[in-house]
């Protein structure tokens, strides 16, 4: 297949064991590709699955050990949920963004979390991970995990890899769940085109493009739920190097006309 | 490079002319393929960009022959925009879901289009359009666009490929733009798991992806709005066929928590 310079890959990396907390997922990644003949070079994107980050940054929570408050089992009525999972979902929880009490079955309990996502469960979770009470927590800081991590493999590479830790989310209006990148390391999570002009000459307006967002849904399309691949590579996307993390992405809420 | 069997890869065709009313996209796309060696096989998905469907439909309106209503006027003085552009956008809206009249210098006016996606000035859009008064709508049934063009391309090449029309779209929440499907055929839009079990065997909840709009960001990383790459290929996909188009991703209102 003749390829346009200009093609992108995404390559999931396979074999990638169970993470355990304090696991070197710097080490483990390059093992993993290693093994597949994977080479990881300067420029890719390392896409990783926040389970993964959240597992090594030990951010579990076995739900045995959590003592639900007054509010939480107040709450957990109104969503159907357990007290002790509502319980660690407002520990994440910077602000109730919103709940369905019209239909507390559904269980939708919207908020904000301490980064600033806005997402289901403040992104709480209790698939891939082992023992039925156990849930994942987002990672305490995703830019900084990114940060980490992209020192690790500038480390052992010798060479700037950019890398996006992604999550699945809801939306508005829209059915069915995409990947969203919650911390970004190496990478502009946003393109600016303003100024430029388009192909007629004319200036282009309001196009700001979320790179590192379709960066995260490309990815997703490799990590399917029921796989366990949950690292990514995307090669050939020439990006801008830099940025200030996936807090980019954030609109700042005076600014957005949906909070 | 070695890569896995799964790996996807995104390819731009490239040196698409510039599209007029009537044209016939499914020739214009294969000969640009061609011209640059790539072929195209059964199971690829190929996206394009709503503009040149737009284009092609003659979906093209001239501001200079509008005439704005008196509550055209009226909300160009609240949002700060042409009222004859407006005009444009009440004409492809069914609803409006917010204003922006605190802020009327920013312009902002998200309504509900007829297919029922939800964006900015109904997806009316001057850029890439000749002339300084034109501007593009979105087609009018753009599954029917999707289904026209995957029939096309089965007469011309006997192997199904899967369609995908994208548009550019803000969220809320977030900053940036991201591509979504406005338009599906041959593929399910919507990739269902619930009942699947993950990696540890527990079953996964909550877990229907909108593929079709991860596909859309995934090809919007390489139509950046400044070049012509109108068109892209996906390869690798494992794809489910069929599906009821685009609108599967349309949320039913009555289910919505932001409407």
């Amino acid at each position: 297949m003749p390829k346009s310079r200009r093609s992108i890959s995404i390559i999931p990396v396979t074999n990638i064991p169970e993470i355990k907390p304090d696991d070197d997922l710097v080490k483990i990644v390059l093992e993993a590709a290693s093994d597949s003949g994977l080479s990881i070079e300067g420029g890719d994107v390392l896409v990783f699955a926040q389970k993964i980050i959240s597992k090594a940054e030990n951010r579990i929570v076995d739900l045995n050990n959590v003592s639900p408050s007054p509010y939480a089992h107040t709450l957990s009525k109104e969503v159907s949920k357990d007290p002790r999972l509502i319980e660690v979902i407002l520990s994440e929880t910077t602000k109730i963004i919103k709940m369905d009490q019209r239909k507390p079955e559904k269980g939708r309990l919207i908020v904000e979390t301490r980064g600033g996502v806005i997402s289901a469960n403040a992104g709480v979770d209790a698939s891939n991970v082992s023992g039925g009470n156990m849930v994942t927590l987002l990672p305490l800081d995703s830019d900084k995990s990114a940060n980490k991590l992209a020192d690790g493999f500038k480390d052992k590479l010798r060479v700037d890899v950019a890398i996006i830790i992604i999550d699945t989310v809801g939306r508005p209006w829209r059915d069915g769940l995409v990947d969203i990148a919650i911390g970004c390391s190496g990478i502009k999570a946003l393109k600016d085109y303003r100024g430029e002009t388009d192909s007629k000459g004319f200036e282009l307006n309001a196009t700001v493009m979320a790179v590192a967002d379709e960066i995260a849904s490309a990815a997703g399309l490799l990590m399917e739920k029921a796989d366990s691949v949950p690292v990514v590579v995307v090669k050939g996307y020439k990006y801008e190097s830099g940025g200030r993390g996936a807090k980019e992405l954030i609109r700042n809420p005076e600014d957005d006309l949906f909070r």
